[in-house]
């Protein structure tokens, strides 16, 4: 079977009930969640093995993490105790014409001030078979992007392919350094990436321009100046998002793939019970299906699109469907009509 | 003032709260509910006299459930008690793509474990207008389905009207009967039927045959099957349901009486609050159009169709609404302003 | 920086959760709100000083009631307290073709029971720029409406710009009089009256004419029969409300000012969080966008609209969204996408 | 089987929750109680006929208590409907030295407003028993108190059974009476009154003087003034009650029956739950021991005893307990123990 | 590190909140438990290796019950799925006077329908140091008693230490068999037991004796009539409970271990948070205690002792609680102070 | 009216709900508190005016903690905004023999990162009659403390009476100096101490000494060696704690003042609520205290005691009680009746 390792943060999110603003909120939902625990998860629920590495500070919250790591059926062995405090995040739950508000409270978190040497990457990949990291980790410290680059080099070496989501978040970024900085190296070992075309270019320090994703035949060349950077890329991906409003999405994809440019049809999803997340299960879906022998190229993106729909009906950061419930929605069965 | 008796199952109904999959809940809302006492609940709601017979353990369980009959309005007179369990489902809520999941504990009830004798059928329809059943009872035990045939031989030789749902559910039926072996019987002593075209075939025995309820110049025929079958049909009604999505729903219906067909408008419902119930509130409506001597048969099926549809506003199996309130939908008033 | 005060009622809200219907509830969730409260909140939202005038009893209802008030920053300083106790209304939360009802609790309240002379209202508006009262104050008492004229003498004669909603509730004005015997008068003093052109010539005793809002043509020849009747007239504004069902509504409004037609675009607000409210969120809007110096009229009422439509995704009576939320949503971006 | 009508007001109860205090509250917990509701509900739990008699509300808030009252098995055939709203009461819910708070908001409510005519006493007591009405009825309005005096006039003619509880609310008695003018006349058809000594002396226009119920030798010649007063009376019964804390109470009681003293040995309570509507519950409690042929006076006040204790255990007004868990604890045992 | 294997039921329990009865419950709490699996997880909270074996039902129910089981850092390895149900226990939280109440709900569950053959004993036991079962298990079905003979055998065979708790439920039983026809070949393998001396000789058909544990000299001829009887015992525990009330318990402990007698002192424990599974926190204190090289036998009992306690204070089945907190309690610091 | 400044830090509060231990914990309740915004709180309660100064992030949680504040009618005026985030502390509520614990995760916050010249002094202290502080500012950060001399010493300068509580944190003071490197200089302004007398002396760099509460006769020399280092000292306070059990408290006070020991009877505080910030009620109930004219000193700390006695009732930070409350107590009614 394969096993899909992922390394990145995890953090306690607090979120508003029923659409309350911060101001009005005398309760907080706690769950834990973070954009590639999120795709270890997607992972572990489609029947593959899964493995999540981060560092946890060793405090009651770190201990309750850890916990909601094992319940959901993903191996924690690797995962190292330290630091002071785990990361938080905040949530306030938009509806129709207002959006959400996320407030980040992550910095100095256990995973912030992790350092090179913490992780044993050779004990990590000894049974991968992917290793998926993502834009955000490298974000967040100088030391935390030296881990990164420290796993991919190990992973490239011993042979685990390597999956990587582009995750931009201005607002962290903030020790100094430009994504163009760091980025490029981190992805010169990813056999895929996730990702906006503009993020991609501005990420990799190439020309701003802007992508009509509408127009499919302009899309290639687009696509093949990131294969021209990275010498392991063998597909790109990226998740379309048309946002009628906090409520109401739609959701396609599009898989460049060997000189192929695959596009799943866009979904209307509606209602949104909770989209935070959501580009983490179309990560989750892609990776799946690329693993997956009986699907080719269309079918992968396909299951991407349809599990990151789904994840739009479920409270909290992660996935939680199984390969069937997906599949189903892929075939085109969106009728939503009661199972018993 | 006309009186409608209801024979069958009250379950304890655990739901998940706020759209969470089993995996997320760590509460269960407690509500109690079941097909035929929830048409109880809406007879009583409409004004007339309703009386639910069942069966009930004798423990704490049993005892809420009766309370909540109680108040509800619905006469308990001839409930008995015995059997070791109270039947209880889980309910996960959807939302979307994501349809409604049930997970169904009935196995052993109270009410699956009833026998002939336990009721007594002459005291009950003593002034009953209407008998009504569905096809949950037969499905769930060979005693069950007994009593339910002593239950339609008492009430057809009194000379009560008597009603009945298929309410197919093929998780059910596992004590080694097929519906087609129990149904015609019961069916035989049937004035009125609810069900879809192609279920009422399955259940009597006929050959399969796909209706098709766009075109309505097709169904008479279809219908008359049944007529020929049953002896004691007069009035043949059809829920239509068209499944947009888990929160989208278009519902119409269809009353074929007396050679005419009667169809009311496809109306939108969206959201949906709670969709469970929404069948037995057709039928509980349809009751109250046919016992309304105001209405025609046109209104009769429109009451049923706009009682329909505003269960789905309503969390829980039953519907909490008023003559006046379906009535308002029926005249095409949707907008739902506040009152006030 | 401009001051506006509002004079009416708080009343102690409660609502029924999750859609539930009065006879499911086992809870209320308790807020606090008002018309001309709500009002003041949102002038205190958008950076300017706000004042809420009332009668509270001196018990711990009315006591909380103040916090609420202090906790939204705005002024509570001449406030008096006395009478017995708080009004309170009920709410039960529709959804879809179900619409939401309101029992009112409201009668002998503190300030259904408030008398003139009772408020200082030279203290009051010493520092006031706008002074702002709505239909239903006048609407609980002859003594209420006493004040509210008091009051409107004195704001009038100090020079304050006076805002009027008309705010028709047919299930108040229980005390003998009907609107034309009361609001006229006061309406003579209203340099802006927001309401419907059919309840403005209602309750101004002008014959019933049912304006066509859709042909804009029409509506000057009928706004301008207020301007005849009300010296101080300067604007009147009309909230457009289109009611799909109660999960969704389209927001539209006018502004007649100076002889001028102004229309805001009709918006589509979907789902509905609560909107109860939600014409206090256009009046506050309104108020905020005539005196706002950069604004025109146009973007006055385009404000109003936007404010509006926002209210709906918020729970409670109050509009909790800031300027810059509303200006976002007025400059056409209604996509509801994730801030972090 | 005895029956036991009850007469009185049935409130909207709204508790903080967790022992918040008022200005803390987001949420009251909705339940319905009142005094002699709660005996009703206690008669109905030992398993007698009983029968509450009151005015409701014509909205949602009265039905919803009309459902309350029948779902805990209590007649409600005899209920009249009008006036304006339903009593409510507000209760925040103390602990330790920290007293619970009541806030009345009762006046004007639909039994405050029942006038004389409204009830056919002659329909209420064909098949009754006994009649219990208490001092709160006649405290909340002069017409109240007519009705209340009408009732007792019917039921001591057609030869009912009568008990009373005092229950003195000083914050009633607002309309321009004392107890000492209303409650003779009243009392005068009592066979049975519970209360206070000095309560009864106070109510009855006597002389002040303050009982030492720890001498039992001087409690006697106390006791036997009421009789001198009262020709019907046939037994008075005292609840004695020591307030350590608000989580700690200490209940006992006293019977005074033909001459004969009996005193129910002093139990601790702790920790408190809910001590709203304990008195009800000794009152409840001993109108069924004196009614059980097979229990003697002792064994009555006893019963009461214990009932009132496991009220303390019960979250809302109403005493839900069976008389054998009253006979449990009646006969010594304590221990809580889990029954599995 | 040592490791302990425990065999049983894990069903889903679900209780009322804040003391309600059933009939006021419109929640249950979900949390997962049964008494084997309760020392699985005191096992592993004190740092030891535990894995739980168990049959659950292919369902949303097993499958959680599943994530729960792993969430506590229980293995979960040699689980078997199959059958119809998962069992359901409901609990009524009492307090003071009021004790609790279960209802349990778990025949046919797919733990009283595991047949012989169905899990791997050698497998299990291959790294095993304990086996704990107790008398639930050969309690709810023959077939459960064959299996749990079946894993006693191969235990004893691989030289694994076997410990076995009595945990009589009299409501149990009910397949034909009585506690004497199975428990003596089941416990001939036990090393340790634990149990109240009177159901030691109940399960063992031998004549009945009612120890006197105040009376510590009389209370070794007892214990010692169970080392003849069971030719691999070795030491025998008892806990002892002094129920004040259902808020208010008294805790001590008898371990009678190579013919000494060593007794832990009573400790008070109130408030009870919740007392179901302290029995079983006694039990994985025990192993604990006894595999703990620097304990003697007393501070094995002490610490039995002191977890037991400690449950008291924690909502739900199992004890969550680290070795140095029941470490701080056993030496005797009660104070319960703030730890920051 | 006397005025009291407090500075210091206001924190979100996350606490699990009914006892739940942090594993268990799916919700948080959120209130805001820290002990200086305590004290203030009390100070406003009890009628007297309160400011508080502190530093708050200009981000969603920084504004509600301001509305928080103002809602309790706590001045506001001289807040700063700036800063990262808002210190955050996690609470576990504990029960019986199992603590409360505090997760702390207050680095980095806007009050920890305060600099001198932030506030304006002169601007906060010009109508000030009391300037409070406590041990904890000077415990976050060299820059805090920084802040908290600043501030004494402009208090001092203008006349305002200083008060200080030690609360000594042994978590904090963690960026490299010991309290007796900083406290003795800020402790040099103050007239009133709060604190243990062994903390005084490890924080004042004296010799350890152990101080014997209980023999009266022993404590003034200890007293007084903390009036030879302080110049400006009038009175030193010491709050007695005994804790039986996190359910179970003993309170009482002492104040030593010119020369006199004036000592509060310890009273039973049981069940216990909340207990997280009585220490800022004792402080709170002796600054009222020592204000109030018409008390002395016995009654000052009488006052303060029973203030924190009622603390341990409420939930969350701050105390909510009025001075008659705490009179009522003062006086020696304990008993928690209900008032209504």
């Amino acid at each position: 079977m394969s096993k899909v390792v992922t390394f990145g943060e995890i953090m306690l999110r607090l979120s508003t009930q029923r659409h309350l603003r911060f101001s009005q909120a005398n309760n907080f939902t706690a769950t834990y969640g973070g954009g590639e625990f999120n795709v270890a998860v997607s992972i572990a629920n489609y029947g593959l093995e899964a493995e999540f590495v981060t560092r946890l500070p060793d405090n009651d919250l770190g201990h309750t993490a850890l916990m909601e790591i094992k319940k959901r059926n993903v191996q924690a062995k690797n995962i190292a105790f330290g630091g002071d405090r785990l990361g938080v995040y905040f949530l306030e739950t938009g509806a129709g014409t207002r959006g959400s508000k996320v407030v980040y409270d992550r910095a100095n978190s256990a995973m912030a001030t992790i350092t090179p040497g913490t992780i044993n990457w050779e004990e990590v990949f000894k049974d991968a078979t992917v290793f998926h990291w993502s834009g955000v980790t490298p974000a967040v410290s100088q030391t935390a992007a030296d881990v990164c680059l420290e796993a991919v080099k190990v992973a490239s070496k011993m042979g685990v392919f390597i999956t990587s989501d582009l995750n931009y978040r201005a607002k962290l970024w903030q020790y100094g350094k430009e994504p163009k900085d760091i980025m490029p190296e981190l992805l010169s070992y990813s056999n895929v990436i996730l990702g906006d075309l503009d993020t991609a270019f501005f990420m990799s320090g190439l020309a701003e321009e802007k992508p009509d994703y509408q127009n499919k035949a302009s899309l290639p060349s687009l696509y093949n100046k990131l294969f021209t950077l990275y010498p392991n890329l063998e597909k790109v991906a990226t998740t379309l998002r048309y946002s009628i409003s906090a409520s109401h999405q739609q959701i396609g994809g599009i898989l460049y793939d060997n000189g192929e440019l695959y596009s799943a049809a866009i979904k209307d999803v509606t209602p949104v019970v909770d989209r935070v997340g959501s580009g983490d299960a179309f990560m989750g879906g892609l990776i799946y299906g690329l693993l997956n022998k009986e699907y080719n190229a269309q079918q992968a993106v396909d299951f991407a699109v349809a599990a990151c729909c789904l994840k739009h009906t479920i409270a909290g950061d992660i996935n939680l469907v199984t390969a069937d419930e997906v599949e189903k929605l892929m075939s085109g069965d969106a009728s939503g009509k009661v199972a018993r």
